[in-house]
């Protein structure tokens, strides 16, 4: 099941499609920087383009054939690791065996890249819809570079702020401690006799509209800006909190529009993508920087974007995804990091990716390292979601959860539109009862508490109560749901 | 549940317990820099001390009362949190609200510290033994300050890199590049003022003899070296290695052990605690400089250490926990991190802290952020340990990891004694065969392999095949072991 690694292939762009891919006679490892929108993927779809080694995120849930398909699919897979920290490690090329070449061996063959102008020296000024991303690592580690000029967009020489990379011992600190300090250039420094190719493309960004907001996520803002509130006035948070991080999502976009409206003056913004109402953040006066890895503003955004070039120029800035996600400037900056799961559980671990354990949503981005190393790591979620047959089917707050993508050790803040959850200091056997109470939905109140009472009595009796369980009951409410398409079980034991 | 945190102590010694504790009508909240010795255990759980809130891992398993006797009982809570940068950020003192206070409040009204010398400021000369940890962080949290000198040890000066903390917006970077580059002071500066008491003590470190090796952990250690020695002659790895982090165990000394008859030269060691095995690294030659937070050696390891210290001074360096588990330094400096779980899944998720998922037997310490970051994240283990009725009742490769400490996007290497598992750059339906067959037990194989092929079959048939489980039987091995005492079980679905 392990595919050859002699041709690779790395694409962050979407107009070369056709010409690349039209001979279905040929396979591909295609590794992606980040997420591609929906007219690529489903080409590939329609293509039949095997096997494919999606790397990050998507974002974008196109029915046809998204990432996600393919990656739940019997012949494609999903790998969802550090990509542009494991690329330069080489642990995508370990059966390239670096001796059996007679000049040193680059881990990709191909990369193909969007810029949106090249410099006099022949470097590379990135777009800011498709991400950075991984963009200057694949550049770093490809053989041949196909270069796609995007002339529809302005020349963005100025918005990005490139780093070079090092791989151990010669890795070397990030000098900042400001969202808006610059360590690196405007462009992307490559080597041009490894350019093999340059075209023009004019097609825009297929982004669409960002997801609406909802009561559910009107109600998590409040309770999430009530509580930043209330952490300034006791004077554990400056006035103007810390950087903040962001996910994507309805949720995030009522938490960004709440802030554009709120109390907070000077905000600074480290996250991984922005989106729309960033824009009135910026607007409304009160975000005063914002640094990212990718922009993606819907269409009518890009428009009042590029309009206002000018303004935005100085007041933010692109980074590639090694810098935006790194551990150590999240630690050092004490972001303030928002993220949206699928589930958490009653001691607080979360799921980030896999429904019923097994079907991968979402990819894991940047949210481990935001809620490991954050000041604040706060993960918010309405306490429940729908079914076919039931409103609220499905509980986000559960025993156990099917996947864990960060652990219990990580999470300070659970919050739903039912409330939230303040966990800082607390052990497992305080959190349980306050995430039940705060977050979970009333319809499954009872059920979870009487799965901690009675998990907590059992595992007492043992000498095993440091984080207690009912492990032949944990998944139950997983296998209730596989059966009868809801979450609520009748008891416990039969 | 929660206790009050109005009276609380924090404590990194030995020989003040008695006139502490004796009034046995006062209640503390008591917060453990480290491991504590059996002695100052035992002596709490005499005297009832409730309740008490133990924060890093116990390496010692008092059979008395340990501190994961006291995490797992009724009454006590083990947290197992990012002590330090969580205490500096008062999330231990949430109830304390400094408005309420006249003056500017600390997080701890006590602390209690040991040291090998006073310097002229009024500085702490800390002790070797008993870990730094978090002594700075301590220190810098507490109202009122006890010094213990012990006089039986000499004064260690020089041997420390004390760095002053911050906490965002104002913390700055780490400026290390090599394990041996020092930032900060040679002792911990203090306010005099805040001195209530120097007492003198003589007792030495009741550390007792290192964990004897085993003919599993030599085999185990002789898999890694092997394939330590493969990515040298890859080139992927520079001849030195690159800096070794090493948990504590059995495995831990062989790996040490062998390393110092090994190929590597010029080695350097960054990791949390230095034990015997890493004398006779010294020793050798081969092991050029090492640092950590702590040194655990036997009582005829530290006669050794300090016969020696004037050789030892210029190749040694003790650190704060929070630089030594910075996950910054361990990313830049491309640690190779080696560590104990209790078991691992075919995914790539490990446990390395609560049996059956609920009990707690080791302490998280600096696993999480040594895994997540390091170049090379290595998990090496037994592949079974024994139960009472069957010599391989407990496989420590399962189906699903009843407790996550670490996620599959964490691990590149699996190790038993049955062979090494690399699996850097794969996806999860990549990993679980080659876990199973280079990893498990010969008693477990075929129960892993049917598990994972039943699952496959039925998530693929659901569109579900990124991570395969059947979630009924997930945990089917650790209710077999409840029942049974041993996971071997007849057959997956009855």
């Amino acid at each position: 099941m392990i595919p050859s690694l002699l041709q690779t292939l790395t694409t962050t762009f979407d107009g070369l499609n056709d010409s690349l891919f039209s001979d279905t006679k040929k396979k591909f490892n295609l590794f992606v920087g980040a997420s591609v929108g929906p007219e690529v993927e489903d080409r590939w779809a329609a293509l039949d383009i095997l096997p494919v080694d999606i790397l990050t995120k998507s974002e974008k849930k196109s029915p046809k054939a998204s990432t996600l398909v393919v990656s739940n699919s019997p012949t494609n897979m999903y790998r969802n690791f550090s990509f542009p920290k494991d690329l330069t490690d080489g642990y995508y090329s370990l059966k390239k065996s670096p001796a059996s070449h007679s000049h040193p061996h680059k881990p990709l063959d191909w990369a193909v890249v969007e810029a949106t102008a090249i410099t006099e020296e022949g470097w590379i000024v990135p777009d800011a819809s498709i991400m950075i991303g991984a963009t200057p690592e694949i550049l770093q580690s490809a053989d041949k570079i196909i270069i796609e000029v995007n002339t529809l967009v302005p020349n963005l020489e100025g918005l990005h702020d490139i780093n070079q990379g090092f791989v151990p011992p010669h890795r070397q600190p990030y000098l900042i401690t400001h969202p808006s300090d610059r360590i690196g250039l405007t462009s992307i420094p490559i080597d041009p006799d490894r350019v093999i190719a340059v075209t023009e493309s004019k097609a825009p960004d297929n982004t669409g509209p960002n997801a609406p907001e909802t009561p559910e996520s009107r109600a998590i803002a409040a309770h999430l800006i009530q509580f930043l509130s209330e952490e300034v006035s006791l004077g554990r948070l400056p006035k103007n909190l810390l950087p903040l991080q962001s996910g994507i999502g309805n949720v995030a976009n009522s938490i960004i529009g709440g802030l554009a409206e709120g109390p907070f003056e000077q905000v600074q913004v480290w996250t991984e993508v922005l989106q729309d109402t960033f824009i009135r953040f910026f607007e409304t006066g009160k975000l005063e920087f914002a640094t990212a890895t990718s922009i993606r503003f819907s269409p009518e955004g890009f428009d009042h974007f590029f309009s206002n070039w000018e303004m935005y120029k100085d007041r933010l800035l692109l980074r590639s995804q090694q810098v935006a996600n790194s551990p150590e400037l999240i630690r050092r900056l004490g972001i303030i990091a928002m993220n949206t799961p699928l589930e958490v559980d009653i001691y607080g671990h979360a799921n980030s990716t896999c429904a019923l354990g097994s079907r991968m949503l979402n990819g894991l981005g940047g949210s481990a390292d935001f809620l490991r190393n954050a000041k604040l790591s706060i993960m918010h979620t309405p306490s429940t979601r729908p079914t076919k047959n039931d409103p609220t089917g499905i509980t986000c707050i559960v025993p156990f959860a099917s996947h864990v993508d960060q652990t219990e050790h990580d999470l300070d803040i659970v919050v739903t539109e039912q409330g939230l959850a303040d966990l800082r200091g607390l052990s497992p056997r305080e959190r349980a009862p306050i995430i039940i109470e705060k977050c979970a939905h009333p319809d499954y109140k009872d059920l979870l508490n009487e799965y901690y009472d009675r998990s907590l009595h059992e595992c007492l009796k043992r000498g095993a109560g440091h984080e207690p369980h009912m492990l032949r009951n944990a998944f139950k409410l997983y296998t209730n749901m596989l059966e009868h398409g809801t979450m609520k079980i009748k008891d416990w034991d039969p």
